[in-house]
């Protein structure tokens, strides 16, 4: 059985993040994803519109996961290699070299990011009120 | 086997979607979600920032759903709940009352809408340019 690890946030979850789950989960049988806690975010400088236990409930419903697992530090990343007998780590390509050292423990691969979300679409801003509103009913 | 029939547009795809998608299909066996086109949001004058291609991706991927098809009219519910043999058609409770003459064809529940999205998050604007940037990456 050939185990895969990834991690992310998963912000306004978006047809990348579904591609990008899907083919990491093609490259083996089961795919653990690390997914950042609000904390981790916080030291990152990341900010989130929505809240770590929604992030991970819906990378959880994601057909292609078998697990769901908090990121809380840089540091975890070898202790879950080990923990979940990983073989190969997966981040899109966008990480390209950052994580080369982890070559040490297990395979690692850096996937092309194929769909973007079109610029033009998110910047109609008069249409993102009516629909953060409608997000609120 | 029991099949279920819901509807929607799933526009920036959130946990109450996804609670719904569960809830729906532990009514039954089978789950088919009608996702909305954008040609028919146009006729309903609803804007969306996603387009129907990658909404009805995103559906398709939750692990509840076992199938998806495209909703292009009001009039199809009939010959949807005909074609796929439902047993249950199932709405949010925002629509209360709205669906009351498919009882002739099958059940019709409304689902309450037990989880909200914090208006507090979506209306911090500071951060929601950052997150469409990042979204953009």
């Amino acid at each position: 059985m050939k185990t895969i690890l990834t991690y992310g946030t998963f912000d306004l979850f978006h047809i990348g993040h579904l591609r990008l789950l899907e083919r990491a989960r093609a490259l083996g049988d089961r795919l653990v994803v690390g997914v950042s806690t609000d904390k981790f975010n916080e030291i990152k400088g990341k900010k989130t519109l929505i809240p770590f236990e929604h992030r991970s409930a819906i990378v959880a419903g994601i057909r292609y996961v078998d697990l769901v697992i908090p990121e809380k530090n840089w540091e975890q990343k070898i202790v879950d290699i080990e923990k979940h007998q990983v073989d190969i780590f997966v981040m899109g390509d966008d990480w390209k070299g950052k994580f080369d050292e982890l070559e040490k423990f297990c395979k690692v691969i850096y996937l092309e990011r194929t769909e973007k979300i079109s610029t033009t679409q998110f910047k109609q801003a008069e249409y993102l009120d009516e629909i953060i509103e409608n997000l609120l009913m």
